[in-house]
């Protein structure tokens, strides 16, 4: 279906031959989780090249596309050799590591090579029905996590525990794998947008940055809340309140045809009228489906246009060197009036003072 | 201190200028998590160019560099100013995106680029006290992840399911992240060498592969055990000893001045001898450090040859579609006169029949 799919785009730029060397890519078109090089010719069935360890996940795991194996020795000649037969005006390609890419060349010296990852995310950003569903769930399943967080957070706790008890949570709720590094930043290092997790203790007044996803059968999710224990400061609650609006203002505004941009300028001119500008480091958003980070952009500079179909993050954050930061993040499906909320744990100040 | 030997080892080279953009390179030269790119001349001090986000982070961790902030859209340039000035005679790299090596070498043109990975490895590859002593400490929370397990594996579990016990009992330890996606494949699954994480419920006799590691102050650890629940089957049985015969062999083998293949062909042949050399398919081992597959390699074709302070994995296994699997993996220290296993979880028979 969905090869058949890329076949047709193929044809219609003229891509005899397409080559696929990234795992979520091999995965998308083939159903495997193997990985592996999945080269797409116009007249022959797809073939996929899987190393010797993978090939039995291939047989049970790939549709639509014959299965070998490759030794590493003869993987560029095994390609070269494919695509030669089909004997393509230009060979695509979605990635390829740059000493690959050299030798590559050499082999199939007389063909024109070309990156064209484009064709491949104009088709993974448009999510069918099955992928929604198995998003919404890893959703849901981020959602427990928090819920965890919102039960068990305590002075004292350091950052690394903070992230066992959620993550405990959201594997029990059916995570088969983590999103992507879960972020526990607290006190003065809530205000690194990437601080990862240390083992710092939550102190009373810490601002808490919580960022954490889950992958349920492939398809991630992305969420983020800050929480805080004790009375906030008044600064606290105003960039709280100040990033709330963002967030909530840039859902408001997400809908088909708008683009990325439009959208980061609705939550950053929330923010810079509040004073904080300089302090929202980031864009506000970007795409999640079988990775945490795909097309398409929520950015100052993104003509990503929206579609139906797609899921975006809504993100924004402000962080203040030595005081602390706050970012509230949901993932979001746009559809043609506007945007689903996927992520549901609250995000008003009473749902995240404890 | 290390980036002062990378500048000489560059001078030997004839590096003039050596541009670092691999996350964990910049961390082991400069001690920051913030990624970003780190320009080495011989004439100035390191430069390290990260993205305005994470300018507090390299405030905060960076040694021994200037720091400067970058936008996407001027970073080819500030790189290539950077490095003219050095005027170098050659331009080393760890890493480039093929684009990025494209448009690069064009605003360095009349300069030489190569891509020079393995000087960074000769360095990386050597394990200091303080780098051991943290591995050490990933590999005691990794014993203890598989003591969870031990303890509450049971009949009708879901694999994600024994994942949230091992992952909690790991972050309670202390890991600051998981060294990679923990795999828990049972049954057939177990025949999986890369099995992931599904649903699947656990059943009597079921053959349970569990692959998993943390992290500890950047380093990681790896280790493997199966587990069966109730009696082993003759063959189950003769499987899991021939591997543990393999992991052990191969363990004493391992010693200063000996060959990668040299120990991957002990294990092979402890496995061969016993009829099951096809389904051992794939290496012996790898290197482990701020990642979790590094240099050296310890595979059928490796000349990678050990030496002190060298961090390697001892995992052989036999897998057999249908039947199931069986793999076994330490993280062991070279050493002049043998190997000191830093994984220690039992992995005698007794210690995983549960």
């Amino acid at each position: 279906m969905r090869i058949g799919k890329l076949r047709e785009v193929q044809e219609r730029e003229g891509l005899g031959a397409y080559i696929l060397t990234r795992t979520p890519n091999v995965l998308y078109y083939t159903g495997s989780t193997s990985g592996g090089i999945l080269i797409s010719t116009l007249g022959e069935e797809p073939l996929l090249l899987v190393s010797r360890m993978n090939l039995e996940m291939a047989r049970a795991e790939a549709k639509g596309c014959e299965i070998a194996t490759y030794e590493r020795k003869t993987l560029l000649r095994d390609i070269a050799e494919r695509v030669r037969r089909a004997d393509p005006k230009i060979v695509g390609f979605d990635e390829l590591r740059l000493e690959t890419f050299l030798k590559l060349r050499e082999r199939l010296e007389g063909f024109r090579m070309e990156a064209k990852p484009e064709i491949i995310w104009e088709m993974r950003r448009i999510k069918d029905e099955e992928e929604v569903s198995r998003i919404r769930k890893a959703c849901e399943i981020a959602d427990a996590g928090m819920e965890a967080v919102r039960s068990s957070l305590k002075i004292g706790m350091r950052e690394y525990e903070v992230a066992a008890e959620l993550e405990y949570a959201m594997r029990r709720a059916g995570a088969e794998s983590l999103a992507f590094e879960t972020i526990v930043g607290s006190g003065p290092r809530s205000a690194y947008p990437h601080a990862g997790c240390r083992d710092r203790r939550i102190r009373e007044g810490d601002l808490i940055v919580i960022d954490a996803g889950a992958t349920y059968r492939g398809y991630r999710s992305d969420i983020t809340r800050t929480f805080i224990i004790g009375r906030p400061s008044e600064e606290q609650r105003r960039i709280y309140e100040t990033v709330l609006e963002a967030n909530e203002r840039a859902l408001e505004g997400i809908r088909e045809g708008v683009k990325g941009r439009e959208v980061d300028a609705i939550a950053r001119e929330v923010i810079t009228k509040a004073g904080y500008g300089e302090f929202f480091t980031h864009s506000l958003g970007h795409g999640v489906g079988l990775e945490v980070h795909e097309p398409p952009s929520l950015s100052k500079e993104s003509e990503d246009i929206l579609k139906t179909g797609n899921i975006v993050t809504d993100e924004p954050g402000i962080y203040i060197t030595g005081k602390g930061g706050v970012r509230i993040e949901d993932t979001v499906l746009v559809r043609k009036d506007g945007a689903e909320r996927l992520t549901r744990f609250g995000k008003s100040l009473e749902d995240i003072i404890l």
